[in-house]
């Protein structure tokens, strides 16, 4: 009799976002007039850039050209794109990273959770507290994670590392040793940044206890301040330390579209065992490529014109975090964010949990945000606002909040 | 200090399709003015139909608006595809399944690679051989393989199920109990089928011992005969012991598009626990929908026109299987498959070892091939071309080998 993957039975509850949708579509449905204003899950609601879809109607039109068809794309990436990205990401930033380092994929959510797949079930993770909750939930699939704790919301095996207004929402190194450090910056959820000189530190730390830092910079395109990394590769020693995740979703509003990008650089091994071969094992096996039309969308982000219309769209959204930051002060919260990222982390009202404030927040202002402790056990008595919805929307939200 | 999944060390060689790609790489460099033919990896060569680029260049506008812009898509899939899939391929064939029972993905071979995650580590499976790489390769990763034995080729853990010419390559009931059984009809690599009253059997048999076939039915678009069923759904019972793999690549081209998608019936569990609320678990944490464009290109494979051109794309493949079919045949070689899948399965001359044709082929015919060794023990002594090339070239090809 065949069984299940007992890992999967220990998981508490549906994914944060999944929950969020279903509560959201309950109260729509028992209140079909209420225009709810969604500042919840971070997904973009720009359309996509003339120049981007200009690059799609050309691939498509090659697609249905038996000249110009393309079957199979090669397992890590086309070369125009893989060959951008180093050039403009890396490159021209003064990191070190060449294109046979980057993994073409269909988004950084896949790509953040099967990477643990290449390390042991041994090894011991450590994550920020509030946290993207796929980071720990592929390691329980995974079994890494050891016993829940319900009533801490915590797991035996996880070392986790507090953000907290305390801290300034930068993690500390932690009392245990990890194996494997997901650190994300600018964060999702609290919108907070890391210095070059601090996330250095954390470099020389990886490097001396043995640990691999799994980089998420998905948010990097919403930097806006100096001494802020925009990738981990500025820091010196990185190349035998961090993997370092990106998306495209944020900065070209492709979460429909689907494309992100992982670097593994070659001097990152394990003994003799270079994790690039096993990422490469990994992506040959089990994935076939990104769609050939959607790296020819990705190729156009680094067009001068591709570039010149997404920095305007990405100011687009940080007129949004502006407008969510001065409205939320003057309806006297306490906000951090929103100034090198796309979130708006708050303190949620007396001692109003997150949870009650986002039922609030729906059935008062019919505003969806998405409750802190849905990150982590840190993140109770917080509360995450994106900018990523329409200026309208946003503007009218934030009256709506400050009415009441 | 971190450790890697030492299963991934385990793996012996490279993936065979890179394998084959390297070789023929190397020998196109060597001799630079030889025109190579390729029917070796089962990759289309004709343009996407009208139909579809037509739909692809309509959602490509849709997200170019505002109004029509589309974010992240649902996890498991938008609505109009999976009820044109539910409709088409299963409810229009009396196969009672649901669109809320099928999961859309990127691929097949994402999801024969990633489908065993669900499992325990513990289940023994057993394969087809020769059969695709991806099904052991990724239990290899999960550890749930044993011990390779180089010399046999063989995992000391997985049940291998002899499919040569003595058994008309139809697998017979292994002597030992599996937990997890892989069939694949029309069968890669070997072109040949399962009759509906074999498959009944099948069906029959993991329900008697407990057992979930997992049903890669990536070739069903080529079933010319009666009596072959197009899926697993046709058999009574095969909603509580089986899985199905689909893809798009095959039937409609999109092997560089990427969209397929994978049938858990809601009646198959475990115990209490529903193998469709696992894979909807690891769909909703570890991936992000299929790109909207693509899933709309997936809805034209269903609507007339797309049916209609899709139709006349399966005729121009099988025009070329019978030229290989014929061609062999007239050279002398034994041949198979080729009638209900575009695999055409030959036994190599004399005492050839499979790779040793390979070269042969590709120094003396310039003609690649992949070697039928390369899917597993049994496959030794056979080779596979494939009707996924050009007309011409396919002409060509046979021409070639006839002449040796």
């Amino acid at each position: 009799m065949f069984k299940v993957n007992e890992n999967y039975l220990k998981l508490p509850g549906s994914y944060l976002f999944s929950t969020i949708g279903k509560k959201v579509a309950a109260y729509q449905a028992a209140h079909p007039d209420t225009e709810i204003i969604r500042l919840g899950i971070g997904d973009v609601t720009q359309p996509l850039a003339p120049a981007i879809i200009e690059s799609l109607h050309r691939a498509v039109e090659e697609m249905g050209q038996a000249e110009t068809f393309r079957g199979y794309a090669p397992d890590l990436g086309y070369a125009f794109l893989r060959e951008a990205i180093a050039r403009n990401d890396y490159q021209d930033r003064g990191a070190e990273i060449g294109a046979d380092e980057i993994f073409i994929s269909d988004g950084a959510k896949s790509d953040s959770g099967n990477i643990q797949e290449i390390f042991s079930t041994d090894n011991r993770i450590a994550v920020c507290d509030p946290v993207y909750p796929v980071y720990v939930d592929s390691n329980v699939m995974a079994g890494r994670t050891g016993v829940y704790d319900p009533a801490r919301e915590t797991w035996s095996d996880v070392i986790y590392m507090p953000c907290t207004a305390e801290n300034g929402f930068s993690p500390e190194f932690p009392a245990e040793t990890p194996d494997l450090i997901y650190l994300c910056f600018p964060n999702n959820p609290t919108g907070s940044v890391i210095t070059r000189e601090r996330l250095q530190e954390w470099v020389d730390y990886a490097n001396k206890i043995g640990a691999v830092i799994i980089y998420d910079a998905a948010y990097e395109a919403y930097i806006s301040e100096e001494n802020v990394p925009h990738t981990i590769y500025e820091c010196g020693g990185a190349r035998t330390c961090a993997i370092e995740l990106k998306s495209f979703s944020k900065n070209a509003g492709f979460t429909g579209v689907r494309l992100s990008y992982t670097v593994i650089p070659k001097e990152l091994k394990c003994g003799d065992t270079a994790l690039h071969s096993l990422w490469a094992r990994r992506h040959g096996t089990k994935y076939n490529g990104a769609p050939y039309i959607i790296q020819r969308a990705g190729e156009a982000v680094y067009s001068p014109e591709g570039k010149a219309q997404l920095k305007e769209q990405v100011a687009y959204y940080m007129k949004n975090a502006r407008v969510i930051c001065q409205g939320l002060k003057e309806a006297g919260y306490t906000v951090s964010g929103g100034v090198n990222a796309p979130y708006i982390w708050l303190k949620t009202p007396g001692s109003m949990t997150s949870w009650e404030f986002f039922d609030y927040l729906l059935e008062k202002a019919h505003v969806v945000g998405t409750p802190g402790s849905g990150f982590g056990p840190s993140g109770e008595g917080y509360f995450r606002l994106t900018a990523f919805g329409s200026y309208e929307n946003t503007v009218a939200a934030l009256e709506r909040i400050k009415r009441l």
